[in-house]
């Protein structure tokens, strides 16, 4: 015979915590906390498979349900001895559903069911409350019908309106007894009405009705839509709670309440909550009283605390918390029930927390000996140290809501609106705060990035450059707010017909996306030791390595600052757009001869070396991985007249010859254009004077510190294993010639990109050329979902709202289609050369469940923006430690 | 012990012909012919295993090679009757090299070997003939000097000439033995200076020279650049081959000539063929004198044919002819030498051909029972019948080249140069021949392209939209001719100073990619009975279905005539530019509410359903596979002000509005772009508008006809098994509507294009809602590579070129990468589906390699433009009995 009824509470505990899967959350902790002695209004559990039978078997109950349901029944009634349906003393029992996680869209619950014409009078008796008990039969019809019988919330409220316009009052609690009852009169004339046929005054029918609702709300639209965006398969069901009615609104020796074991907002070890004397679960909420403080600590003047109020249930609430945290092991959220100041548990479950909070418990309860410190690491959702990183609004400070855009770079920002990045810099020169908004940016606005305090645009997605540069450089950043428009003439960006000039302030929030208009007061990032602790109990249980993706010295010091351990991604064209060379860079791509290119390519030289030697000390002995020129040539185009002057003067041709060659550059789609290996391919001159710049620099940097860095020279955009060869020769060559002329040499490797779907699954072929791989998964997921991460803002988020993708695969990995691709380049460079080094450089680096993956397919390091970098050695101990990826905070 | 050295001719004959790979194609011929009797001079081969063990093993020959080389020259002494370096009656050799495949780069010939001072006077008396004797010696030294001991062969001839001023004569006939004495000393003295030593006067030294010279050559750098190109290992290595000496030159009775065995221009079933009297090969080659021809039936007056000069040896030549046909079962090109009225057989080997012999003789061998239908079905080369579908300029006409570009779509046009599609279309109205040169075309050119001879432009690849395009339609193209620069505002192109003007005359040759100023004359193609004979054979033997690429009745009618059995690709995209419509077109793209949507969309209803109507009726009984819309919106959108105004009327906006949203649809990379089924997701009622055409139609047509259409319905660019469940779903719910509409139902399918990497890896998860699968690998190529093909121009040639890539993967498809991803989608798709009907539509699908790929992964159908289907007959039904891919024809 299956079982599918658990008992608990009555002597007999069924269940377990770990039984989840088939008693459901509430159901499973239920049993736990009464095996535990806790005290828990007895009753039973209803398994989820019984939903699944339900459905499976059209809508019908398994044969021996209705059995086993008397069964449970028949216990409670034991174990409270009252009897279900009793005119004299009556059992009243709640319904409420419980799936695996917790769901909106479902069924919640019925109180007080098994009340009717005659158990009323039964509960008036016991109660001595008349009062208590026709109030408590009107709720259970108003609850009763309008989640199981469907009739609209809102024409019972009218009837108590009416009832206190009758009656003189404004408050429910100016009704009396009488009031109540005919309340319940005109409650049952409205069901019957609506339904067509009289309430059910049958206590079980009630019950068998209350059942059916919450399994038959397992398939309305809005728990589908629900279990659809949350990937919930609706084979896992839900499960039912019968449970015998206690009351905290039975009188003042009554009382009802929530709590935290400790305090989630600072994660400080004290007992936090709150409690309201004679009151059911609904009046809190409702914030018609106010609640009391549990303790006499936390009670200011005029509050009166539960320990004062009912010291006996207070003693012994803290002995329940004391015990659920040395059972559970973490923070619990508890609710509670005093009757006649006997207290009763009706839920514990692990609480939320803010960040601050959920690192503080972590390390606290490990220094405690509660958890170990695995257990600690596991316990922080490392994305939410982006909080903990930046500065956040006031949650409480009043704002003026603008639009809102992608969370793109997070933290927040305020300052005055500027339009162009010569601005930006020159503003902030002066000491003036600005808010850069650009329709997009590119590479040329990056000193304005820099200089700016946020950045705003209104088109690109969550891996734009914009959105790209801004993680980097840790800048807040807004992105494809599309509801703002910005006209650069008059100098003005507005949305939904609020204009906002350049030069008037506005306030981002990245970590949301919201831009409002105005100043909105901030909350500086306050990094407690707690941060250093947990970061270095990570490192200890992380296998993978933690890299920066990093050009500049500021970014690198950053990177280092943050536990960096090397550099996996330096992307040299960020080098080329400084002031000092865009004239050289220019003059190389409009050359139309190699000497031209060389002549150019020649004055390039000292900066890049310059470039690579400050890289190379602030990495000293650390590896670091270059990339050499990757985007096409055409990014660096000279755009307004003077700059295309200049360069035809320096080139000594004509501004035609200029036009012409521009437009010659330009690409139909440059992300599949002419760049990456195929610039080093046609033009050799080009990754040979990288090169040199990298071998000259290093060997100056092994030279003056004597500690010599390990340069891992890595070639872009690799689609077959030629093209590694043929590139692959330059820089040997380079490398050969550079040591030939000082008479020293340093180590060095080549690698690849692994970025493009031909280069994955021929990977093994490509390994037999490449010292390492690291993945390129931004590229990787352009090509393969054949998706520009450029346009794909106008249509992606309609794909996540629709649940076409689950997540925008430009933040987390595409598991099933590139993280395939990644899986099988792995495995075939590695059946080539058992020790190829494996990373990752693209966005997913910094991304928790992207990096669980890493873990999965056994890359050696992941490599991130530096801010994300704390995020990333902690994502890669918990991938370390088998917990998964991103866990609710 | 292992045999290094095979015998032939002597009486011994130790290989065959199919033992090319150990003695090579020449080698393996040479025993070959003489196992059957033929007359060859006597000689051994030294295996290609040997040339593997000399590399293998530092340079060195095996120890016994020395001995069986030994053996094998006695064997021809006893054959022959001379000695090899004996004074009166000496043995001469020839020494050859011989691969597998012939190999330009290598040694080829060295003749005479065996003179010195000693055996040339032997020589001499048996020849009879002093000048003979020396000229054979200052041959041998002019030859063994240039390619074994590597003396610049500019300075032998510098001796002749001194010799001949000396002498007073202009010709080598004019100079007498005695000349040739002195010649002969010069060139050793020229020997000995040059290389330190004197001329080798030992034969045996000299034989190991020359083996020496054939092996060395075998790794010389133009040998290994040819072999790099062409994917032929090092290690199949080369054969060498020494042959008794035999003399077409040794006076009036001797003769040297080439001949095939059936006309290799027209494939006519006659001898064919030419000889000079009293020559060595290489004086036919030198062109000084005219060779006769070899019948009476082919000499003009005042010729002397084989026939009249030497019948014996004629009608052993005959004789020969018949004989080796009926071995080889091919047409045979071959070489001889007569000696003394005695018949020698120097070389056999298949003969090449052009297209029209290669169909021409196929038919007639497999009519004469020489060879069974499969054989000459395997026989023709399918990229050639291309020759025989389109005229072709004049072989012997005179023209003045203007430059070269790719030979995107193949026959010849010639007409006047116009710049833009209108004036196309309007002087083509009145009767003109006009070639449309641009720059690049696009969808709006269309007209324009239909109304021209012939398409010129200077950027985009063998699949821009020109040339894909072009090929569509049959039009000659040359395509990303980028030595041309079009000067739209100045009406002309120009190409290295020469410029013409609109209105002037050009010549394209699709064929070859070659530009021509004014007309040159061309023939027109002539269609034999052969090819439809052919053509109804190939039928029988292929497995595969052959459906064309189309969207207009003209289109969809030369598919039919060319034997097309169904479109494989509809695109209805190619429907929305014809001017009746693209207003209305425009308006939707241009609508930014639904509303506006749907008001556009339904006055192009009748349009698309009239469109669909006509393709039903001239496919009645077949499939129809139309594609949704797939390009991104901006493809359509009005460029010029009137255009805008005309747009901004209809919709009753401003121009601003149009011009923003024009704006707004603007992309970074199209293709990666909000295109494809992403149109569908985000705007379901153009999708579901389409629909309604299809169905409307196909039900007029049924109703008509009698004969129901079965329109399949092809979703572009999926990536995820639910944006085909979501446009799968839009499609029947509007089938559902028609069909109870009108009370009349057809049969249809659903499937997808499989055109991004992600659908492939997830094809089995696709496969679920798709009842069919058709490989778009022109788009697949491009995420696989990463590589736009609009932009490849500018660096694919390069690649080609340089071997980092064996040829264009968009002309043929790329096996390893994006070949490795049809079969992996195709494998996975048949495990979710069994018969899950698989077709490719890319390029591709008109490609014999890339059909014979097809065959492999088991597709069952290939699509391709109308003109490519009688190629892709042939290619499948080789593909189907096994002959791999190209033949060379």
């Amino acid at each position: 015979m299956t079982r599918w009824v658990y008992g608990f509470g009555g002597g007999d505990n069924d269940g377990r915590a770990d039984m989840k899967n088939l008693l459901g959350g509430k159901g499973a902790n239920l049993a736990e906390m009464a095996s535990i002695g806790l005290p828990v209004p007895p009753g039973f559990t209803i398994t989820t498979e019984v939903c699944t039978a339900y459905y499976d078997n059209n809508e019908k109950y398994p044969d021996d349900l209705a059995a086993q349901v008397e069964a449970g029944l028949a216990k409670i009634e034991a174990a409270v001895g009252r009897t279900f349906g009793d005119a004299t003393n009556p059992l009243l029992v709640s319904v409420r559903s419980g799936a695996r996680v917790s769901m909106p869209g479902m069924m919640d619950t019925v109180l007080n069911l098994g009340l009717n014409d005659l158990t009323v009078e039964g509960l008036a008796k016991a109660a001595k409350d008349d009062r208590f008990a026709w109030d408590s039969y009107r709720r259970f019809i108003q609850m009763y019908g309008s989640v199981v019988l469907d009739v609209d919330h809102h024409q019972f409220e009218e009837i108590i309106e009416f009832a206190k316009l009758e009656a003189g009052v404004t408050e429910d609690t100016g009704l009396s007894a009488a009031d109540w009852r005919r309340v319940v009169a005109a409650y049952k004339d409205l069901v019957a009405k609506e339904t067509g046929k009289p309430f059910p005054s049958d206590p079980k029918e009630q019950l068998w009705g209350a059942i059916g609702a919450v399994f038959g709300s397992w398939m309305n639209p809005r728990a589908i839509i629900y279990r659809r965006l949350h990937d919930i398969p609706a084979a896992w069901g839900t499960a039912v709670n019968v449970q015998a009615m206690v009351f905290g609104n039975m009188g003042d020796d009554c009382a009802t309440g929530v709590c935290f074991t400790r305090d989630p907002s600072t994660g400080e070890n004290m007992f936090y909550g709150e409690y309201l004397v004679n009151a059911q679960g609904e009046d809190v909420v409702a914030g018609i009283r106010t609640p009391q403080p549990l303790s006499n600590q936390a009670a200011h003047p005029g509050e009166i605390s539960l320990q004062t109020a009912m010291p006996e249930a207070y003693a012994e609430l803290l002995a329940v918390r004391e015990k659920l945290e040395k059972h559970y092991l973490d923070m619990q959220d508890i609710e509670f029930t005093v009757q006649s100041h006997k207290l009763f548990m009706l839920q514990t479950r692990n609480g939320k927390r803010t960040a601050a909070a959920s690192l503080r418990m972590a390390v606290e309860m490990a220094n405690e000996g509660l958890i170990d410190r695995s257990e600690a690491v596991k316990r922080v959702n490392p994305s939410s140290l982006d909080q903990l990183l930046h500065p956040m609004l006031d949650p409480k400070a009043p704002r003026k809501a603008l639009a809102k855009g992608l969370p793109a770079s997070p933290g927040a920002a305020c300052g005055i609106v500027v339009f162009n990045a010569d601005e930006a810099e020159s503003r902030a020169l002066k000491g003036e705060a600005v808010i850069l908004v650009r329709v997009e940016t590119s590479p040329e606005d990056i000193h304005g990035m820099h200089a700016a305090r946020g950045i705003l645009t209104t088109r690109g997605g969550m891996t734009s450059h914009a959105a790209v540069v801004a993680r980097g450089m840790g800048r807040p950043c807004v992105a494809g707010c599309g509801g703002i428009s910005v006209d650069y003439g008059a100098q003005t960006l507005s949305s939904a017909g609020q204009t906002v000039c350049a030069g008037e302030t506005i306030t981002l929030d990245g970590a949301t996306g919201e831009v409002f208009i105005g100043a909105v007061p901030m909350i500086e990032p306050a990094m407690s030791g707690d941060f250093g602790t947990l970061m270095s109990w990570a490192d200890t249980f992380r296998r993978m390595g933690v890299r920066a993706n990093a050009e500049t010295p500021l970014d690198a010091d950053t990177a280092r600052k943050f536990g960096a351990e090397g550099i996996g991604l330096c992307r040299t064209e960020h080098m080329f757009f400084d002031p000092e060379r865009i004239g050289a860079v220019r003059q190389m791509i409009m050359a139309s001869t190699e000497t031209d290119r060389r002549e150019a390519l020649a004055r390039l030289l000292p900066f890049q070396r310059e470039d690579f030697r400050k890289l190379f000390v602030i990495m000293a002995g650390l590896p670091v991985t270059i990339r050499l020129l990757d985007p096409p040539l055409h990014e660096f185009l000279p755009h307004s007249e003077s700059e295309m002057a200049e360069v035809a003067q320096a080139l000594g041709v004509d501004m035609e010859t200029i036009r012409r060659r521009g437009a010659e550059l330009a690409e139909a789609n440059p992300m599949l254009g002419h760049r990456g290996c195929r610039l080093g391919v046609s033009f050799p001159e080009i990754y040979e004077m990288q090169a040199r710049a990298i071998f000259e620099g290093a060997l100056a940097v092994a030279k003056e510190t004597g500690n010599a860095p390990h340069p891992e020279i890595m070639i872009p955009l690799i689609a077959t294993k030629k093209e590694l060869e043929i590139t692959r020769a330059q820089v040997e060559g380079i490398a050969k010639a550079v040591f030939s002329e000082t008479g020293s040499s340093i180590e060095y490797s080549v690698g690849t990109m692994i970025e493009l779907p031909r280069a994955a699954m021929l990977a093994d072929q490509i390994a037999e050329v490449a010292d390492f791989f690291s993945f390129g998964t931004n590229d990787l997921t352009q090509t393969v979902f054949g998706l520009s991460r450029d346009d794909a803002g106008k249509f992606l988020p309609l794909y996540v709202e629709q649940g076409i993708l689950a997540k925008d695969p430009f933040i987390s990995i595409d598991v099933e289609g590139v993280g395939e691709m990644v899986r099988i380049a792995a495995e075939k460079g590695r059946a080539t050369k058992r020790g190829l080094k494996l990373g990752i450089c693209g966005e997913h680096g910094g991304d928790p469940a992207s990096i669980a993956f890493c873990e999965q397919v056994g890359l050696d390091y992941v490599s991130c923006s530096p801010y994300r970098v704390p995020v990333a050695r902690l994502a890669a101990a918990q991938a370390a430690l088998g917990a998964g990826g991103d866990r609710t905070a």
